[in-house]
């Protein structure tokens, strides 16, 4: 793809032509930005172009994305994306919000957003004739990328902590994927992951730390654009996107999508984004308040797996994001998690602890008033409900158990 | 609708106007098929005007459907069905097939083919002005229920048996239905079910047992006439359709999708169906080869939970579903379900058992040569592996865990 020309590092501006890296800044180990040349990109498409495509997978955005078509016809690679946005008129209603959208990232091939980044990053490894692909998981990203991996027939290895939900290993190990659990956390899998990768000439896909997860999050911002943002009037305030933050690297997805879009005359107003953690995995909220960029590590205690992280990777754009857009970061309890999990089912959406956690986020946004009801909200479901049923039930009353007849059942309904 | 002209035993062929009778038929319990005025429906659509609508889901088929349009826009219930069909390589390379497509039905909103039946029930109940949809479920039947009325704000009731699958009953709690377990089967659930429905007034939407179960299955079928039928050359062979059969409504429901595409002249092909039953569950599969229709109940026994059915309820139109249109029954073992789910999972899709159970019948039907390589295939996976996850467990190896160290990794490869 010739517009995408190079690296920018997050943190010292350094700039690097594309293969000259492939993963952080080699002086300061900052986050590498893609960059992209907007104005050959305004030169071969206008907005029409790319909402007019036949493609209704993140696909239809290749124009954006650095990474040339990887082919995969016919496969889930090529069918991740394209979620929908639900607009449950009860939910609306019950937070007296003038408009809300739920995007729900469960829909994906493998039932969450973590897709979106697989998918690109399987792309970029099919280009650089990669023979493995590596990363490091709690559980979706590591799905998605067995998933996108087996989809075209790219040899995967998954580091996960032995803690990681159920579903998700059963996920991981039914994609063909190779699957080593690690008697440690995330942070254990991820640096044992980029050491492989050194010494084993792996690709690795890990979080924040290869530059092109980020590209392939910025999809769902670029659809969140297209489903809603071009939809809403001029005199509009500007939207409020409630995404949960573990490592940092969906909001920081979201945010860089929407800047592509802004630097190209595509987008006319930037929507605020909301981190929302857990206060037991709070390390970039905890950056975010204290004024500044540095992550300060601390020891994640929380049952939303997928975004308990000691150290987050991407955490200095994750702070931006919310800072750059008049956000804001918000901290929600395991509580509130589960009580979302509940509200988030009663309108037929069933989302995992992460999910919930964006909304969980909103109500505490509404009841603080950092947003206001007729501000038009997206919350991101990122992770499918069946994933992590455990979770789930602590949600909910178990059911009753009685004998298949009338009499047990009017006993039961106290007729 | 106007041209929903009424009701027609499958049995008796006995005709019933619309407000006459609700679910089976007064005078022999046959299944009743919803009868559609097909030349009014001609008089105003094309098949121009259904495939050129703006409207991915199975509302697109809104006119062929004996419903009204049910609302519910923003919410799951809109958004139910427009699952993707893949074309997987690598399989039809395995399998040496000219053409091969998987339809997968685990993304559903609520993660199965289900939703296909209960979006059109609500829709039917919403229309007659039911306070309470009941439906006994092995588990998909009622999470899809419980979507969909959450979806609107529909009270529902579900009786499962308490041996379900956790994450179905997860799915069914956290949707906001009321969850009833009964100790016993399926068939001890359904009958309660429907003492339940006549005692309280409550709309019953057991399969088979409430004509519209198959009204809404049969978008299934439209959607496969529309990526895959519509896209096949004249001078093709019949498409082969492979489905699991349980209750024998799924196949049912396809059938009749094909049978009003065929009425409406839209149809120039009958694909052959070829259902798909566990060794044992096979209820059906007895009857299609003895050569009649006349359903003998069985001791079930399978772990494909969603096909363990004692008394199918859609028996005799399930055997005609595949007698009629030169299709026939195949019988697989549980073993070779469990390898169908590592083989669909090797190409990045995750099925539920009764969703391998479709692909392991195409294997079968291969090698006694039932269909031949240059057939073109459609296999349902019917839903999501998430859904059951003690059973993917089943065809694979658990992870190893190791110490978080290159030493402890490289003693693991062997290095």
């Amino acid at each position: 793809m010739k517009e995408f020309t190079g690296y920018r590092c997050s943190l010292c501006g350094t700039e690097y032509v594309p293969g000259e890296v492939t993963y952080t800044c080699p002086k300061d180990g900052g986050n590498l930005d893609v960059v992209l040349d907007y104005d050959e990109i305004k030169k071969k498409y206008q907005i029409e172009d790319i909402v007019s495509r036949d493609d209704p997978s993140l696909w239809r955005y290749l124009p954006l994305l650095p990474v040339k078509d990887p082919g995969g016809e016919g496969t889930p690679l090529r069918m991740a994306g394209g979620t929908p946005v639900y607009s449950p008129p009860a939910l609306k209603k019950e937070l007296g919000l003038k408009s809300l959208w739920i995007k729900d990232e469960g829909r994906n091939p493998s039932a969450s957003f973590k897709d979106r980044a697989s998918s690109v990053v399987v792309a970029r490894a099919r280009e650089i004739k990669s023979d493995v692909v590596v990363t490091a998981s709690t559980g979706n990203a590591g799905a998605a990328l067995a998933c996108m991996s087996a989809a075209v027939g790219q040899k995967s290895v998954i580091f996960a902590p032995k803690t990681a939900p159920p579903a998700k290993v059963a996920q991981l190990i039914v994609f063909g994927a190779q699957v080593i659990l690690v008697d440690g956390n995330y942070d254990s899998a991820f640096d044992l992951t980029i050491e492989a990768s050194r010494e084993f000439g792996w690709y690795c896909r890990n979080t924040g730390f290869n530059p092109f997860t980020v590209e392939g999050k910025k999809t769902g911002g670029l659809e969140i654009w297209e489903q809603v943002l071009l939809n809403l009037d001029d005199e509009c305030k500007p939207a409020c996107i409630f995404v949960s933050v573990g490592d940092g690297n969906i909001i920081s997805g979201l945010h860089k999508g929407f800047k592509d879009l802004r630097e190209l005359g595509w987008l006319t107003q930037m929507p605020r984004i909301f981190g929302v953690q857990s206060e037991g995995s709070a390390a970039i909220a905890n950056a975010f308040f204290a004024g500044d960029e540095k992550i300060i590590p601390i020891s994640a205690t929380t049952l939303a797996d997928s975004i308990s992280v000691d150290l987050p990777r991407d955490g200095v754009r994750g702070v931006r994001a919310a800072r750059e857009t008049g956000g804001s970061y918000i901290l929600v309890s395991d509580e509130e998690i589960i009580q979302g999990i509940a509200a988030l089912g009663k309108v037929g959406i069933f989302a995992e602890p992460a999910g919930s956690t964006a909304y969980a986020g909103l109500k505490k946004a509404l009841a603080s008033h950092l947003i206001t009801e007729d501000d038009p909200v997206v919350v991101i479901n990122t992770g499918n409900g069946l994933k992590d049923i455990k979770s789930a039930m602590q949600a909910v009353n178990p059911a009753p158990i009685i004998e298949p007849s009338m009499k047990a059942l009017k006993k039961h309904l106290g007729i």
